[in-house]
């Protein structure tokens, strides 16, 4: 048990206080970022959507053809561990894989033996009735870094490789210096200025009843929250696009938010300034996003 | 003093065997790739052309806004005693800073507490006189992954984000698995299908006694080595041009060899298959390259 001054990590197979949590500088991981992770959510002592996420921590893994011999079970068992160890119920997860120490550089060997990292932050639940997890809805504003497009890093894979999202978080801190409030999130569009998604986040909104979003056939992270709100909105027959969008399609929406495993659905207040929000399908959504945490997690 | 198996890493201001050598899991270096490097090669003890490195280096930090707040005095004090420390005179040197831990998640904060990673293996130099650092000359392969385009992170940057190159070369690695001989470097193009540069290595090649090289207008990282070979070009009165080229041209040239800071200058024996090998010009300017390693480290 550890309060939250002194978290518990998975590292390596072992709890250890955050302290004493700490990879080889010679790890590929810490060299280069050659590693997958997964952010996920544990919601009542839950994770939810293990299934996806283990799907998509594989595809991230054959992307970089990291072979790491570690079934689902055993990845899961780390987490659930860490959750017990920390007296967590509601929380915020982060599993990475790294490739781990091998002889040579660059190149990487097919033998892997790898870093295993997990930490859980405690992230109190919304739920049905509750307040949401996000403390305000987002601003956001479009920058001018773009999306690394698909032929230089499979757009499907979640890595280490994380600068790309730094550099756009970097523009927006940058651009709202001088105001108030900071920007939420930075809106990235991919090499062509076809929306993309959030630096963290992929990207909704409504136009004259129809909800869109753009397609994972572009340079867009297949967000496992992304496809959930497809799902519930196809069951809920709202009418669905995944196209290629311009930003101007974004403006002029009647609604928009932002979905990501934390945020779940958050709406978009401004876009650049012009003021957007929720509204019906956004709220319908929420709570059917709602009430599907609930079944999975608590019945 | 430590011997091969033991070797001494310059870790966060501190001295420490390689087993020791270890960063938290909750570094930015670790978590996002979030961290600038060099590597650098040690002559007889003396850096070789540090101040080309130290300038490069505050580039990349330029790049990812990360003021990391050390003089180059401290970096090379560091290198220095990361040299004394492993009783080493010829060496592969590689230094990085990371934006250390911070408060938040992605998005980067102004104030940094860096993290400093320094080690050293044995280089033995090659010299005027002396054998070439390469066992041989190169087998090089084109590959289908694209070098990431300076819109998505700048061109410029040398950072722990390279997966791009562990993407190449595991293309190139899995290319020859059922061939006699592995290729040494995978050679990348850009986004448009033009010649970029080596997974970890500049191109240059001599067609009708003109040496050429892609430009860094274009995708393209700028090797110190690079330059210093375009110097010592351009003071022999060898003819340069640099440009954007097609496979094509390279595959029709009379000579060609990659550079970067371990390899020196080292002839390509074949691209694709087709034989290509160094020449006259390639031989004069590595002997130009070696008295200049000569002038500077030794004089």
């Amino acid at each position: 048990m550890a309060d939250e001054r002194d978290p518990i990590y998975h590292v390596d197979g072992d709890l250890v206080p955050a302290s004493e949590a700490t990879v080889s500088v010679d790890d590929r991981g810490f060299r280069y970022g050659d590693a997958a992770f997964e952010t996920l959510r544990a919601y009542g002592g839950t994770i939810f959507e293990w299934g996806a996420h283990l799907e998509r921590l594989e595809a991230t893994c054959d992307a970089l053809s990291l072979a790491h011999g570690l079934s689902g079970d055993d990845l899961r068992g780390r987490i659930d561990e860490t959750l017990a160890a920390n007296d967590l119920e509601d929380a915020y997860v982060r599993l990475s894989i790294t490739r781990g120490v091998q002889p040579g550089k660059l190149t990487p060997q097919p033998e892997v033996d790898p870093t295993v990292v997990i930490y859980a932050k405690p992230l109190p639940r919304g739920g049905v009735d509750g307040e949401s997890v996000w403390d305000d809805v987002a601003t956001v504003r479009t920058v001018e870094t773009r999306r690394i497009p698909d032929e230089s890093i499979p757009a499907a894979a979640k890595t280490h490789n994380y600068l790309n999202g730094i550099l756009a978080r970097a523009e927006l801190r940058a651009a709202t210096e001088d105001e108030a409030s900071e920007a939420d999130e930075a809106l990235v569009c991919d090499l062509e200025g076809c929306v993309a998604e959030g630096a963290t986040s992929n990207l909704f909104f409504v136009r004259d009843g129809v909800l869109q979003t753009p397609t994972t056939d572009g340079d867009v992270l297949p967000g496992i929250t992304r496809a959930i709100v497809l799902e519930l909105a196809a069951e809920a027959d709202v009418p669905v696009r995944d196209g290629r969008y311009e930003l101007e399609d974004v403006r002029a929406a009647d609604e928009a938010f932002l979905t990501n495993r934390t945020w779940e659905l958050r709406p978009i207040a401004t876009l650049d300034g012009r003021a957007i929000g929720g509204g019906p399908i956004t709220e319908r959504l929420s709570r059917l996003y709602d009430e599907r945490v609930e079944r999975a997690c608590y019945e």
